[in-house]
């Protein structure tokens, strides 16, 4: 920290995003990417737009927003357009979020909520989850706070039925809830059509998990009109530009592209059960995922020494140390033939120690 | 403004971005683009990126750093990419400036200073510029707050020297001194160099401009190690993957073609001095441009009503309402062939006021 950097962020403690190896080919298992290439549509929309980079984005990702409006059936004023959803993320906690408007979130959760809180000077309350490691909704009645819930939540891969996100919108209608649905395409249950219903509600989406452009960037809110201007002031006021223009094309395409998708998402869905249950064979106590992922563990091995072990072995997964989750490993699901390798190295890893 | 909205924006006024027309061809002076589209090592370097879009971005940007440091020979901890140069000025507003340290520009500059103090909470000082609407460094000396410039500044294309900077720098030791180089390579001396000297100097630069890839969103700041760690600490608690895969890859290829952009500089300043002194001799006041683009005016005809007269006729130029450069537009240098198009619409005009 130099002698020039506000004491406002004394505590601040960034985000430490998954291993983005470099160097060596792992199978990547650990940053809940999508395991296959975009489809030529995706890939020629994004080529297009690079003969044209000297030429500044559409602030207003008008094309998009309005294919994307169509997809989400909501008007184009009730969306806008990120770079990555940790940006739209970001601006909800700016927007909704001060010191006299704290914020509460499940005590295990996506990390970065906590350092959203800790950026913007908010006060948050970090409400832990249930022994089953589920979010109670109940929890969240009436509480009086600004809330944001992953749906389904990472790293658990649980999920609330939109009945009980609901209830909690209804139960809190002076303060804004997010509900971060990026990876509701695995399984989950979509709150966007309660955006018609509730003024105080923002959903938040991305494109890197169900599809497949983690490395393009981009991410979206879906809410009623005045929160989206509310998010658009922050917008015009940090980054008007937020979304180049290759992001934007390959992000139509996608839209385009829906059936793929659904497939992908499909087959992705069939490769976790089929994961889960070869783990569950194993001795493996695995959460009842709604995502591209998996939360597991087994007393046979710690979370760590798995993760170290897998690592040697060239698979990459995700350990997050300490507290409740300890144990735990969180395993994207890969192509099958990935999930395979996996498989059979970690019934290795697990022999050796017996 | 949603009933959700923070309080702490009620005076917040967002940035306004220049006109991006979408159904009309103009030929647009309006935004300081780059009229040459990307060279091919260019467009190539996006598209290969393109087909591996599901894998995230890798975070430090390792391999554009590397490049960028060798470029602007510094270390590789001097340097931070950012999704357009907006983004790292917003970062540094963030980093350095606060309730209790202040911030000083000049009073006609980049509209969005006073905006991202808005946002950030943070008082401002604009200092006027004087009657010949230059930057008067000594203004600046020892004032003890933080300070940003734009060198050379927007909308005047007027610039201080490196030594002027300097002294700037080295009056306000305990302050930090942001100094944007925007539109540097069109004849500005950068302040590259003195960072080595310096731990309260921040640059900061975009490909937006002088690079050509304003549709991309590529910026970089330049500073010692512990700014720049600082500025690495707000970028990892609000973006870590904040530029893509494909804007990535141009960049770096654009850095590989520097003689390329030199080159098209040069011929973009040889436009301006012809296009400057063609408006001379219409009758036009013509400040001293160090950049691409133009600052003038004319008695002959309000800039309102030139800029409208030249909109109806398929050019597109800016015009910044009120104050002391009401009468004012700001003409970005297209191709030779676009100036000459620019220069007999404008002389027609003329004429029909006459």
């Amino acid at each position: 920290m130099s002698r020039f950097f506000s004491d406002k962020y004394a505590a601040l403690t960034p985000y430490v995003p998954g291993e983005q190896p470099k160097n060596q080919q792992y199978i990547k298992l650990n940053t809940n990417e999508f395991p296959f290439a975009p489809p030529q549509a995706v890939v020629d929309g994004a080529k297009t737009e690079a003969g044209k980079l000297q030429l500044y984005s559409d602030p207003e990702c008008t094309q998009f927003i309005e294919k994307a409006a169509q997809v989400w059936g909501v008007k184009k004023t009730q969306i806008l357009a990120t770079n990555g959803s940790d940006e739209i993320l970001n601006f909800a906690f700016m927007a909704f979020c001060d010191k006299n408007h704290p914020i509460a979130f499940p005590d295990i959760s996506y990390g970065f909520y906590s350092v959203f809180a800790e950026l913007n000077g908010v006060p948050y309350e970090k409400i832990p989850l249930k022994a089953d490691f589920s979010v109670d909704y109940r929890d969240y009645i009436g509480i009086g706070k600004n809330i944001v819930i992953a749906n389904p939540n990472a790293p658990t891969g649980l999920a609330l039925s939109r009945a009980q996100v609901e209830e909690i919108v209804k139960s809190n209608p002076d303060n804004a809830v997010i509900i971060d649905e990026a990876y509701v395409d695995f399984g989950g249950e979509s709150c966007v059509p309660l955006v018609e219903k509730y003024d105080n509600l923002l959903i938040t989406q991305t494109f890197s998990k169900s599809r497949g452009l983690a490395g393009a960037r981009l991410g979206l809110g879906i809410a009623c009109e005045g929160l989206i201007a509310d998010l658009n002031t922050i917008k015009y006021s940090t980054n008007p530009y937020n979304v180049n223009r290759m992001t934007m094309a390959a992000g139509y395409a996608a839209l385009c592209e829906n059936e793929y998708y659904k497939t992908k998402c499909a087959e992705i869905c069939k490769t976790r059960e089929d994961t889960s249950n070869a783990l569950k064979e194993m001795g493996f106590e695995v959460l009842d995922s709604k995502t591209n992922f998996l939360f597991a563990q087994t007393d046979k091995i710690s979370g760590k020494a798995l993760y170290e072990k897998l690592k040697e072995n060239g698979i990459l997964i995700r350990h997050f140390n300490g507290g409740r989750i300890d144990n735990f490993n969180r395993i994207t699901i890969g192509t099958k033939e990935q999930m395979d390798v996996f498989l059979k190295k970690t019934a290795e890893i697990l022999k050796e120690k017996e």
